[in-house]
């Protein structure tokens, strides 16, 4: 963790987050349009409601990293994801899954605007990111074939092979024990996948080479998998205040990292993965303090 | 109704309804890759269960009739409409919804497969849609500034603007008495989006003129709003059996056009549109008596 001591993590969250917050304005003005105003409200509650902002935080930082100039852009192409993320936040919470009450310490949508309209305001946010999408890559000047690379991503992630293939897997595992194999390809499919698209999508648009794009994704892999590991030990060991929502899978005898390793085991592996990820950047020639730096923060949060 | 004279609908839409199959054929073989296996069933199973495909058969015959060279692929960018469509069954037809139990004389998706599932197969259709067009936006060979206007057009109606706020409004229509023009607007939002979303898919993509794709939204909202009429007709008209489906609104004391002007009047009305259609075509310079059948079959129908 020496890398660490040289770059001041806490202080590129936040002033990264700010930037953030402000291209979240800028979509949810810019999809006003698109939306009833019954949706409307509770998108932007959903939307606003803070959070990490990891996923437009990673992919505008990479896009700087691989030479992107247009730094504004590259926040609006992360805040799609970022769109992505809060629908799947919003349906996980739905009473006929989690049934969540709480989330980031305030009521869950279902909690404040009913079942049927989080349903909705959910469904909407997943065409909504891909105008998002096309929004900032007309910004970013991306060409046709960066473009469509670009939002194939956004896409896969968004679907089957991301968000719902997850989701899928994950009830299934409600009913079945799985093994550790099968219970990686959960987690990677489920949180993995949008990490991963952020840092891909940063990388595209900076028409970063074909061995970045191969790296960003094996570190997106590994730190998609340790950021899960991690949230499960946490599930396991904080309180439902410390967290600001409800400590959920372990409650519901989900079988999670933490159910099969235990807390010890389970934290040895978060770490490795955090340095595998490290070690592929390296690789791939990409340096980054900043990248290095969230690697070893996403194993260490304490929320 | 002199022009039908002139032209065989019947036999038309049989051979187009051919291509549309194939088509989705090489849809869901493509798609295949995105899909877990118990997700790629249920969604093979409600896309291949028949239907009129008169979405995707628009959107090729807009584009032949525009000037556009590529016929098999200007079926497949039809068919990510189709994806939509079928997304938007599925979920209408969920015990939290119409609760149906058959669509097209089959058992329902959460019938068969549970409504876990059912509800997780509509959701990966949503950015499979996305991917089918970006992959027959390759076909077709539509430079930048078209391939993104087709696919905010497809995002449009497949969010809050379409599918979404169309559900949304109809919800808000089972508590409250909507006056004649508000039920306009839930019904061209619900149905329209989608029929016109063909047409001006079809028109961008051989790059018709601003004042061809005006004229082709405007014969959709009309063609769109006849074709919704026509189903509260048949929904009260009808017997399951005949439909091949549960008539539903009407059962559920939702607010029809039918249960506001009666059934002679909504059939006038139905009507009119569909002689707004074939005229606003007229206007635009779009010479094709499939699209003047069309508009009269919808309102003619009995199925």
């Amino acid at each position: 963790m020496t890398d660490n001591a040289y770059f001041d993590l806490e202080d590129f969250l936040f002033k990264e987050r700010a930037e953030v917050e402000k291209a979240l304005g800028r979509s949810l003005k810019y999809l006003d349009r698109y939306l009833p105003v019954g949706l409307a409200k509770p998108v932007r509650d959903a939307v606003m409601a803070g959070g990490k902002r990891l996923r437009p935080i990673l992919c505008a930082l990479v896009y700087r990293k691989c030479g992107g100039q247009i730094g504004p852009a590259a926040y609006d192409l992360g805040v799609s994801i970022e769109l992505i993320h809060t629908y799947s936040l919003m349906h996980d919470d739905l009473p006929c899954m989690d049934d969540a009450q709480l989330r980031r310490g305030s009521p869950t949508t279902h909690k404040i605007y009913g079942e049927e309209i989080a349903v909705r305001a959910g469904l909407a946010l997943i065409p909504a990111a891909s105008l998002q999408a096309i929004r900032a890559i007309r910004e970013l000047g991306c060409d046709e074939k960066i473009s469509q690379s670009i939002l194939i991503e956004l896409n896969c992630a968004a679907g089957a092979g991301g968000m719902v293939g997850g989701q899928y897997l994950d009830l299934m595992a409600e009913d079945l024990m799985l093994d550790s194999d099968k219970l990686k390809n959960v987690h990677r499919m489920k949180t993995g996948a949008l990490l991963t698209t952020s840092l891909v999508m940063g990388g595209l648009a900076a028409y970063a080479s074909e061995d970045k794009i191969t790296g960003l994704k094996k570190y997106g892999r590994a730190v998609g998998l340790a950021f899960q590991i991690t949230d499960d030990i946490l599930d396991e060991t904080s309180s439902s205040k410390d967290l600001g929502k409800n400590p959920s899978d372990g409650l519901l005898d989900k079988v999670t990292y933490v159910s099969i390793h235990g807390v010890e085991e389970s934290m040895r592996m978060a770490r490795d993965l955090s340095d595998e990820a490290v070690g592929v950047l390296r690789e791939a020639g990409i340096e980054s303090p900043e990248l290095n730096a969230i690697a070893r923060y996403i194993v260490e949060r304490k929320l």
